[in-house]
């Protein structure tokens, strides 16, 4: 609609070669999901790329340019398949080097400087023109570089770092949805659902079946950022879903 | 090695605004991951993209012109926000339309012709020249075109989709990993464990931080596809994580 906002939109790159090789489980980019959807941004794609230079380089570097934002986790610790930093100068075309106030932070949790070796010095080298993002956890910090924020992995702190940089960003009206199980299987209803969803257009309908005991049932999800258009399109589905119970009744 | 085989790589594509929105978590890609390293098909990149015949179009095409294997999971379900038969036609140029052998397979299910009805049939809608995949679970088949294999959402009838696809596939050598607890921050390893990795360069070796109790620990993680070459630098990692200890116990 014409008086809406422009919509704000996000992408993700999951830098790891431990999630590729499915030993640990990517939970960051469901929360980062979530996160985003309740300030109204798009999350449009999410990408799991590995610990190499080039391919963190495409990723960022096609995302950036299509989305308002771009969120990265992992690769920024101080062991040697740690290849964000490096990366993100290569993306952006610019210097990588120990910034000092990245210094100053690690300092705060490394006052004996026989702790702060080479490699946790690793951990503040960071891209030319790039802001810092806090980390309350380990104090290492993350960076944001234009329109890409480079974050931990670890969940702890990759959370903790998300919560520093949501209030930055610029928020869309969020998307509100209703849930409606169905009772069906996603056959039953699949033309009937259809047709509510041509009558319908400013809301989306997504039907997800699922295994409900020894049976397949049906979810389905109303989303909209019309509070209106979803209430009239829930009417519509329910109306839709009653009809076809006492179809089933009668025949 | 120069008497290895060539890699065999394998991209994912999942597909679905679900996942995007953060209601639902993907856990078909982590299976993937594990049923492919398994026969050593080395999974080079994940992307989650949503219900939207482009963007579909964008990461097949993409990934099918640079990875042995595709495989996508979703969107081939009766409903209309189910778009992966036609975005995998658009993505080779090739018409989609009912196929006599997937109708016999929902015939199957579906004896009852009431039962079988329009949108059930566009679960038998397939790109011309495409490959059936059975389906033990609901019988609506995935299929394959060239290199690229198009499964279910639900993760019962990926998982079945996937059991027939996986002895088709081209195998590699796989790869046999360690892992060793450091029992130590990861900024107090760094330098020696970079010095390791250097001194074996046929073994990627990992660092992965995680909190143990109230302080952090490392998991250190050693992955090759030649056994000797991984055995020597398990015990560099080894002799380097003890000396560290006596070192220091003695300062």
């Amino acid at each position: 609609m014409s008086d809406q906002p422009a919509p704000v939109t996000a992408a993700i790159v999951v830098i790891g070669d431990e999630i590729l090789s499915g030993r640990t489980r990517d939970t960051n980019s469901n929360h980062i999901a979530l996160a985003l959807g309740a300030i109204g941004v798009d999350l449009m794609e999410v990408r799991v790329v590995s610990d190499d230079q080039p391919a963190i380089v495409e990723a960022v570097n096609a995302l950036r340019a299509r989305n308002t934002y771009v969120f990265t986790t992992g690769g920024i610790g101080p062991t040697h398949d740690d290849k964000t930093a490096d990366a993100i100068g290569a993306a952006f075309g610019v210097a990588v080097d120990h910034d000092p106030r990245a210094v100053a932070m690690l300092r705060e949790r490394f006052p004996n400087p026989a702790d702060l070796n080479e490699g946790r010095l690793r951990m503040a080298r960071i891209p030319f023109g790039a802001d810092l993002i806090a980390n309350s956890v380990s104090k290492a910090p993350g960076f944001r570089l234009e329109n890409v924020f480079v974050m931990a992995g670890v969940p702890s702190i990759m959370r903790a770092m998300l919560d520093v940089v949501i209030p930055e960003l610029k928020t869309g009206v969020p998307v509100a949805s209703a849930t409606l199980r169905a009772d069906a299987k996603e056959g039953d209803i699949a033309m009937a659902l259809g047709e509510v969803q041509k009558a319908h257009p400013s809301v989306s309908i997504g039907s997800y079946p699922f295994t409900d005991g020894d049976r397949f049932n049906t979810n389905l999800v109303l989303r909209s950022r019309d509070e209106r258009a979803l209430a009239n399109a829930k009417a519509a589905v329910e109306a839709m879903l009653s009809d076809m119970r006492s179809g089933a009744a009668a025949g």
